[in-house]
């Protein structure tokens, strides 16, 4: 592939610019408000892909936002990789911890700053320009097809439905993602291992109305107090999650491979002065690494009640809520979590107050495998970049879709990131590397190179 | 005082229409961005008093809101009462629990509805009427002052500084203020008591930037997790306050006094039925009554952090925020308890996570004595509008401005409230009574006229 270069180094800035278009449009799937964006962005990139070459590229619709599929065979006998990827982006806000509008792309310190500008825009549109590259260049070396969803941050909730009716035509020999991160640009990595996630919001009600602190302090159940109280049962003074039954189907994970794992560089240290925090905090027994990856945990996201406002309000809430989420390991179900957890909460619930849980929605823990031909081609084509052979890893984040596909579609992916983990995803400030934006350009065709000739 | 019967029959349709006027103007003094409204609230009560006659009606310049002033002195040699009220209001958020907007009142089953309307504009407004009566009758039978505040809401800052300053100004032998309950229009009542109030802000920081849930869930302290922890600490299982310290200075209400208390009709069914809760919940030991009046309690009154839109965001955020207040019973120091909250919240803070506290606002309990003039007179005024002597009550709100006339102009003060504890102050769809607002119209001139005569 290393004839592709001139045309690389020629089309370089034009390959950044269509991000920036791309990573301006606000295609938050959380919000109702910025459905016409979402859409929008879906209609950019089916440009894009009909642009660079692909063909019978349409909008699948959706009981929500469209598929965008696109595919280009070049002959049936000849194997077929998949890249999937998605075109919405998580809420921005806080807006004002931002330093520059989140849907103002900008360019500073080597970064693209912009939400979505690592996840996934910028991954998922590294997909269309190596494809537009090979296209232009008579250099693809087997079939592709693309799709790329719009309810990736929301749960990917009719994605099932839209591969199960289209099993045929998404028929593929490998699901290609870039949606994970790399340890480090100098220190490439493929994603082996993901959590998965049980997301539910739980609402706490005392009095049926707010009421003076004055009057009724101390006399009736705070919502807000008993929510605290809740919670925080939630874990045991080891910070092992305090959910009856949390842990039974927990795979271990043998002592040869966590000391597997341990080789990988990691300094908590570092990691500490990154976070600025005195000390790490997390399930006793595990290191850093390991709570991170094979380890289940629970996290609060979010907790609202009574008066947020400036200044003093002496009210007593009627209600209060939490966004509580767990993230998952392999052999756990995300679904019989949500139940233990939902029938757990409720059953703590104090004669005080009403407690309601809904559950916002889940995936299940996914390994992938190393030992396929699409595993070791992702590894060569990184060596080939990168000059260094990629150290495989389990990590943190949740892509539900992997489980889905390897079930529906029995096809396995390989997770072939190059983001940061520094990379602020979900976060203000969000960015993407240009050296990641570019490699992750550079080395896909590999990807498809070795792939081609190693499935010979 | 009959001879006033026919000018407040001809003019009751303008007492109430002015009322509603003075409602319209969102005067929260909490939130700047309603400056120019609160300082037209000021304006506006300027212009009654003057239009009913007072004299020397300034507004007096404070480094906050202006306080109105105004007077009548028909003999130096005569009793002086100095009204006080507020002409600030309460935030009214959250407005989408409002059935009518907070700021444009409505008359709906006999209640005035809107922000302010029971606390204090609706109970402050009877003086002015009751003292335009009386002007206008020739039938003020002492002298009167006014001294109404913008900044009774954020905890009155100014107004001691203002006290102060004006010591033979404000000169007189009763404080008068109407901001309090009765127990029921069948059940008059005064209040005699009133907690104090210490009011903080919490901020618990984990890392230095909002986190990807996945990517470092479980590896590093979730501030809402540790905050939940901190703040569910507060409370022993008996629900008594677990701050060391707390209830050392509590004036102990000796056995003969608590059955006189229980004497005062009260249905905890009812009481549990109006707030559609199973069970109340409160300090052991104590009846509902006395958790809400001899009791010390602390409350959870806004609490915020991560993500709190809809759907689902995968944080785990930098920050989370409480805002905790105390109330507090005679005895109890509002500037030691602020102390003695900020070190123990301090000294409880884990070495994940950093911890910042700050003072919103206090103000002392405060005992009024029923052996005075002041109250004998406010006893018989009321028995003789509601055909039934008052009972003497100590309640749970905090009225810190009372202490502080006391300290600084040995004056004691009168709780002459007409309002109801159901009036929803401070909460969605606040209202008043035309039943309470025109009985206090009514009853203030026989206080006038009582505390003049048994003054003698």
């Amino acid at each position: 592939m290393e004839k592709l270069q001139p045309y690389f180094e020629s089309n370089k800035q034009r390959f950044l610019d269509e991000l920036l278009d791309l990573l301006r449009i606000p295609s938050v799937s959380a919000d109702p408000k910025f459905k016409d964006d979402v859409l929008r962005t879906a209609e950019y990139v089916k440009a894009k892909l009909l642009a660079a070459g692909a063909e019978n590229v349409t909008l699948e619709q959706t009981k929500g936002y469209p598929v965008v599929y696109g595919d280009k065979i070049i002959d049936p006998k000849l194997p077929t990789v998949l890249v999937y990827g998605h075109y919405d982006v998580q809420p921005a806000d806080p807006y004002e911890l931002w330093h520059s509008p989140p849907f103002e792309p900008v360019i500073k310190d080597g970064n693209i700053y912009a939400r979505g500008s690592a996840d996934d825009k910028g991954q998922m549109y590294m997909h269309v320009k190596a494809f537009e590259m090979m296209l232009k260049n008579n250099s693809l070396p087997c079939n592709v097809k693309f799709m790329i969803e719009g309810e990736e941050e929301v749960g990917s909730e009719n994605l099932e439905t839209y591969v199960k009716a289209n099993t045929s035509k998404l028929k593929s020999d490998v699901v290609l993602i870039s949606d994970t991160s790399i340890i480090a640009n100098d220190t490439p990595s493929i994603t082996t291992g993901l959590r998965g996630l049980a997301y539910l919001e739980v609402e706490v009600t005392g009095p049926n109305r707010d009421l003076h602190s004055g009057v009724y302090g101390g006399a009736v159940a705070n919502p807000i107090n008993i929510l605290c109280d809740m919670i925080s049962s939630l874990h045991d003074k080891d910070r092992k999650v305090n959910i009856p039954g949390f842990y039974d189907d927990v795979q271990i994970v043998s002592d040869s491979e966590r000391a597997e794992m341990a080789k990988a560089p990691f300094s908590l240290s570092e990691y500490e002065k990154d976070l600025d925090v005195n000390e790490v905090l997390g399930e006793k027994g595990y290191s850093t690494t390991e709570r991170v990856s094979i380890r289940p945990t629970l996290d609060v996201n979010g907790i609202w009640g009574g008066y947020i406002g400036q200044g003093a309000k002496t009210v007593l809430p009627s209600k209060a809520y939490a966004k509580v989420s767990m993230r998952l390991v392999p052999n756990q179900s995300s679904e019989k979590i949500t139940k233990l957890f939902e029938d757990h909460f409720k059953s703590i619930a104090p004669k005080y107050v009403k407690v309601k849980v809904t559950n916002l929605h889940g995936g299940e823990a996914a390994v992938t495998p190393t030992d396929t031909v699409a595993y070791k081609a992702a590894s060569k084509a990184m060596e080939k970049t990168f000059g260094k052979a990629p150290i495989p890893q389990r990590t943190g984040g949740s892509i539900p879709i992997v489980t889905m596909f390897e079930r529906v579609l029995n096809t396995k992916s390989v997770l072939f990131g190059f983001g940061l983990d520094s990379d602020s995803i979900h976060s203000p400030n969000e960015h993407y590397g240009l050296f990641n934006y570019y490699k992750g350009i550079e080395t896909i065709p590999y990807f498809f190179q070795y792939f081609t000739e190693m499935s010979k």
